[in-house]
């Protein structure tokens, strides 16, 4: 291999990420699309709005790396540190760009259709170092700024993560792709389910040992999955890929009871592509998951194709009156229970008329709980008009990832089922 | 003030964090708790799962600050480079810790109940650098292990983000503050929703200006509200509050017509709040927010005391079937109209025996626009079994962005609802 990896750093301003009071997502899209064209991410860095921390992490990575990707410290209500230290650190002063400014009058006028004369602070958003090649920023009022220095790039970028997102897609890396010759990076993932990481690096051991030292095996568990990533890189993707594959199809066959996709995507996806191939439709009914599994749905777009709807019956008269589910039953045996959950099945199938029904009950904490039916008690069943299968789980965890856990489950439990009926 | 800030550096380990493929929650929650206690957090660092990049960052961040946490790179999976690394770093040798290894044992015979012998690799588990001492881990396998070397005290946990929060709230806290004089840092946050950033920063200037330099003001927009942040510190946290208290108040007075509440709180904890303070129910009828609203809702413990469930009707016959929407409105105006949403609510209020409902039907994107309805359009309505009020909004964002928008909006409107009618 003849290319060599371009090291990049991202440095993320705001004292909100140090103090918890946002997850930084920025961080992880940014990595995503650097990683796609061949920029491999060494360090992620986060510092507060203080002038001495940013100057010196800037220092800091640029011996590190040879692209710098900063992001906050730009909106019209941040701390005017960040500016005018860029500007500083690059040796520039700041002047008005008429393009950026047009765009500002622009967006107050006519889009965000602000009554009266426009504020200092946004008009301040248009003034840039005259030291920076500015990137265009069509979803908002800061601007990306591009600066070199001593042959690295830094590329500032808003911290909004929607403009962010716009500036690095059409700008940022059609740049780098122009400025830089980058290996080919490939990742394959095959994603399992039902089997823990340990048992799995077991039955992978031997393949691990197998593998070139340049190609490398990655476990990455997430709540009840776990996906196994496959990473090489070249001077050409095919080359690459074509040496990656006869592995991967290796590593799919071995983990194959377990199996779900060769693709990195989640088990909503995988549910919806399998019912779009079948033509057939679901619906669910949510009791502790509570909106959760349709929220992953409907978060597909396209899923309306598929997907028609959830009740969401969180209180036991909403299990009577909307999904019939017979009183006796809960009376009985309880709303978390086996019966209750095959009730809410299908009665799901005749009320929202689909071909698959996925029902969830059961008690995810950190109150509820009984000797009986203690807290992490959970039923799932999954069913057509001909029959309905059931799964108990017993989770151990917080509520948070009680219901995360539940739903990923209950995915894939229907995935089965209508893998086995169809 | 004479006691100054302790500083902390939070360097998170593993490959996964720098290609994007998984987001960093564990930080924000490491620093929101070391925050709580008067820990300043300096930086945040993620490096690769690379020996050489692991040790620099030790050694960099031990120049910066007094602590510094360390979590990943600890699993049975995980490439065996940190614990030998940390080995290293501190002087010592790996041996087996024998009530680690009865935890071990325990976990896998009584909790995992793996049939069969136990795995090299997860016995490996209970071996610890002997110049450590170790965090008991009741939730997993991989220990915590403190070191301390040249006054700098470093603490390593497992990336497992349930694992970590264990360990971070039962060890580390009580470790630090009985090993650290600390600050009292207070935080008072305003909540507010309906005007935008920069318009807030306008009306705050004079007060901006009058705060006392210690005092600082942060704005913090987040998806349609705009949280206002007072923060100062010093030697105890009764005279910080008292201190704060009057500045808290004039800035609540000053920006009174948007103040949802004086709490750090998502807007669903406040719509809950108001419900149970008056013994009233919700339900909601989701079209485009597809059971996100309900996630919302139902991710706070004990909110079946006012929430009854959510019709998530995705398709239009769930509309007609489950909440009785009139065929002839879906016909005639269609599912994204103020008709349509009203009579979500008037079906939904009914259907679901609740006091107020609330109904989202809108069009989220990519596709699915038209001239007259394009992607971003969105019908909101909030009522009671007297009257209903409509909301209509115009987004022009990505997908996700629109639906968590929408949410919070959808919210906040249900919110002024119920207080302008109960």
């Amino acid at each position: 291999m003849s290319i060599t990896a371009v090291n990049a750093s991202i440095i993320t301003i705001g004292d909100e990420l140090l103090i918890g009071q946002t997850i930084d997502t920025n961080s992880a899209f940014i990595a995503q699309e650097l990683n796609k064209i061949g920029v491999w991410v060494k360090r992620r860095l986060a510092v507060g709005d203080v002038y001495d921390d940013i100057w010196k992490a800037l220092d800091e990575e640029s011996k590190q790396s040879q692209i710098i990707i900063i992001t906050g410290g730009l909106g019209p209500t941040a701390d005017d540190i960040t500016k005018p230290l860029l500007c500083k650190y690059f040796g520039g002063k700041l002047v008005v760009d008429e393009k950026v400014l047009t765009h500002v009058k622009y967006l107050f006028e006519k889009i965000f259709r602000r009554p009266g004369p426009m504020l200092e602070r946004n008009l301040k958003q248009a003034e840039v170092p005259d030291v920076c090649t500015v990137l265009h920023n069509e979803r908002g009022t800061a601007p990306g700024m591009l600066f070199k220095k001593d042959g690295v790039v830094f590329i500032s970028l808003p911290g909004v993560p929607h403009e962010m997102k716009g500036l690095i897609t059409s700008k940022v890396i059609p740049y780098l792709l122009s400025a830089f010759e980058m290996p080919a990076i490939v990742h394959f993932t095959a994603f399992t389910f039902g089997q823990g990481e340990s048992m799995l690096a077991e039955l992978l051991q031997d393949f691990e040992a197998s593998l070139p030292t340049h190609i490398k095996l990655a476990y990455l568990p997430n709540y009840g999955m776990v996906k196994l990533r496959l990473t090489s890189q070249g001077d050409y993707k095919e080359e690459v890929e074509k040496e990656l594959q006869p592995y991967f199809e290796r590593l799919q066959e071995l983990v194959k009871d377990f199996l779900v996709t060769n693709k990195d995507v989640g088990i909503e996806v995988v549910v919806g592509q399998i019912l779009k191939a079948k033509g057939k439709t679901m619906a669910t009914a949510e009791s502790c998951t509570g909106g959760y599994i349709a929220h992953l749905i409907t978060s597909i777009a396209g899923s309306s194709a598929y997907y028609k709807g959830s009740v969401v019956s969180y209180a036991n008269e909403v299990k009577e009156n909307v999904l019939s589910v017979q009183h006796e039953t809960l009376m009985t045996v309880g709303a978390v229970s086996e019966e209750t959950v095959k009730e809410m099945v299908s009665g799901t199938i005749k009320k929202l008329n689909v071909d698959f029904a996925l029902a969830t009950s059961g008690i995810m904490g950190p109150d509820g709980g009984s000797d009986e039916k203690p807290v992490g008690t959970v039923w799932i069943a999954a069913g057509n008009n001909q029959k309905v299968e059931t799964l108990k789980l017993n989770l151990r965890f917080d509520r948070q990832r009680n219901i995360t856990i539940t739903a990923n489950n209950a995915l894939n439990f229907l995935r089965k089922f209508i893998l086995a009926n169809s």
